[in-house]
């Protein structure tokens, strides 16, 4: 049947739909990591009382929301690139830079390598030590440095949920400025860290023109069907990517979306909280309870290897019928065929998911 | 103060609103060419009870719309590939096929060359004869397929209304396949030209490798805001064009949108109807009241020349003032300081213009 993730990522629901008889409206979707609480209520609000903005083009020069971000982040807007989700982020950093080379960590988010090959780079990679929650042994790093033009790491890392800690991203950033090597550190999930462990380059970019950082929108404030992240780094570098950029490629929903989020602080904090009691209850009842391998993680997933009896896909092929997805990470290099991620969701919801994971884990193993 | 076009388009209500002091939703807005029924019932309707579907990824396979799509033009789905506006198909164009040398037939979208600038192509051109509405010579136009490895021309052209002939669509399609040159027929605006005018050579493409037709669904359906516009071509250029695009492009409100727009056969009826009457309607009280050229054209918009004592910079200052928005021509290649380009849009709202017009062509020279 080949796998389901035929796009290379997690969240396909019609895919899902389609091999597992189920509506998409009807699963409970662990395979995407999307806010549990859903958007915001004044986001809902907003865009159901200013739907005809769609009648009129998107500001292409995103003023507005440029404007708020700036505002949000202490940082002055032209460090500031808003682009159609992160994924749009990333590919106009390889096509305004122009790497020949682009080194990545694995396991990592598979549109690095993706998004590189798409635009004609050649990929390198080092492999994450799986005793350290995949991240890279530092020698090894910093010899993806010494031989590519580009570098990206993830922090936290998708799909394992491993920061790197401040003394780390500062000798990082030294290697990209030593080796005059591009560095991007994609931060899609650094919003539902706790606070006080939310590490990034942000107000030392000027310091260090050579490192981009990528933030996504659409996993704190659940709405990746909209599409908006958005880039930080030197106004050159900014320059350099927003020549790349295709005219009006944020939509004005994204845009009005967008700035009604940057305010959504008690929101934030309340999903943080939520986020990480959730995620200490998942890892505790999986290591404990299930038996299973889960790794230490910061971010609102976690990484599980399943037992030998059951395969990441049988695993995933068992709780599909029970109308629950997962992302099964055998395709991702540098993990096996028993690694999965899950989302971590409402109490409600990932009390169903354990119910499901003991069910099948007691089935025992035979085709799915 | 520079042009009002910063970014090259018209439909900046933003600088148009900093500019005039008026705010942005007061613009009767006749420089972008929007359809002015606005957006079908239905698709408002759908989009206020569906809202909750941006919580969910975009089918980055776009699935269920390119289906519908191929179902409503009688292709193939494999030869159809939807993008974020006919913006990103062109993109996606280039980036795939990578011209060295693009052509293009002035006046004309500014995309056409500011895309092929942004991603390394050299762009050429030929002038459009102003006594033939600004179409070529067909010899200069065969020249640009001698020297070009891909030339773009739209049809009806933007900012001159002026479609080509089947025959000449042919006889510029042949000329793609003997110099090996890419075309690019730009239909944006093809929805709004009467039925039995609507030349395509979307149904000979099996005959015509060489060709890609650029659809957008903003225009007719009202909805720039949403993006949303598709390719059709051969599946080896589809698949080439697909190969640059970035997962998650088209978001999931313009899908959804799409699939709707696609059954909307009695208000394309209606809006060609009403295109058709207001267009002569403005171009008669122009060219004779007001004594004003105006080009001959078949969109949903009119090319105008202004008089002497009123550049098209002045007269678009005096009626920003008056809160209607028109486009100035003036840095189009090819045209002069003196053109302008209007929509066309409901009687209501056209009697408002030339009541307009006809105060600024009254008031005389003068600052403005």
């Amino acid at each position: 049947m080949g796998i389901l993730e035929t796009y290379g990522h997690g969240g396909d629901l019609l895919s899902a739909a389609q091999r597992f008889g189920v509506a998409q409206g009807d699963f409970l979707d662990y395979s995407a990591n999307i806010n549990p609480l859903g958007m915001p209520v004044s986001v809902t609000e907003t865009l159901l009382a200013s739907l005809s903005a769609v009648i009129r083009y998107p500001d292409p020069g995103h003023r507005s929301f440029r404007h708020a971000l700036a505002r949000r982040l202490g940082l002055p807007e032209e460090w500031l690139l808003p682009a159609n989700g992160a994924a749009e982020a990333m590919a106009l950093a390889i096509l305004g830079l122009k790497p020949q080379t682009v080194g990545v960590v694995y396991p990592c988010f598979s549109e690095y390598e993706q998004l590189s090959k798409q635009f004609g780079a050649h990929v390198i990679g080092c492999y994450g030590k799986e005793e350290n929650g995949f991240k890279p042994d530092m020698r090894e790093l910093h010899r993806l440095f010494e031989q590519a033009d580009l570098v990206f790491i993830g922090s936290p890392n998708n799909p394992t949920g491993i920061l790197y800690e401040p003394d780390e991203l500062v000798q990082i950033a030294q290697w990209a400025t030593e080796t005059n090597t591009w560095l991007i550190v994609d931060e899609a999930f650094l919003d539902f860290v706790a606070t006080e462990r939310q590490f990034t380059l942000a107000t030392q970019l000027e310091q260090y023109p050579r490192v981009i950082l990528m933030r996504s929108m659409t996993k704190m404030y659940a709405i990746p069907g909209l599409r908006l992240g958005y880039a930080i780094a030197h106004p050159d570098v900014i320059k350099q990517m927003r020549e790349k950029q295709v005219s009006w490629s944020v939509n004005s929903l994204a845009l009005l979306a967008g700035e009604l989020c940057l305010q959504e602080h008690v929101y934030e904090e309340k999903t943080r909280a939520l986020v990480a009691k959730e995620r200490a209850f998942l890892s505790e009842i999986i290591t404990h309870e299930l038996g299973w391998k889960v790794w230490p993680a910061e971010a609102n997933f976690l990484l599980l290897r399943s037992p030998k009896h059951l395969p990441a896909e049988q695993l995933q092929a068992r709780l599909g019928k029970k109308r629950i997805l997962i992302r099964s990470c055998a395709m991702y290099p540098g993990l096996t065929e028993h690694d999965v991620r899950i989302a971590v969701r409402s109490r409600e919801e990932n009390e169903r998911l354990i119910a499901a994971l003991r069910e099948v884990a007691a089935e025992g193993s035979g085709h799915a």
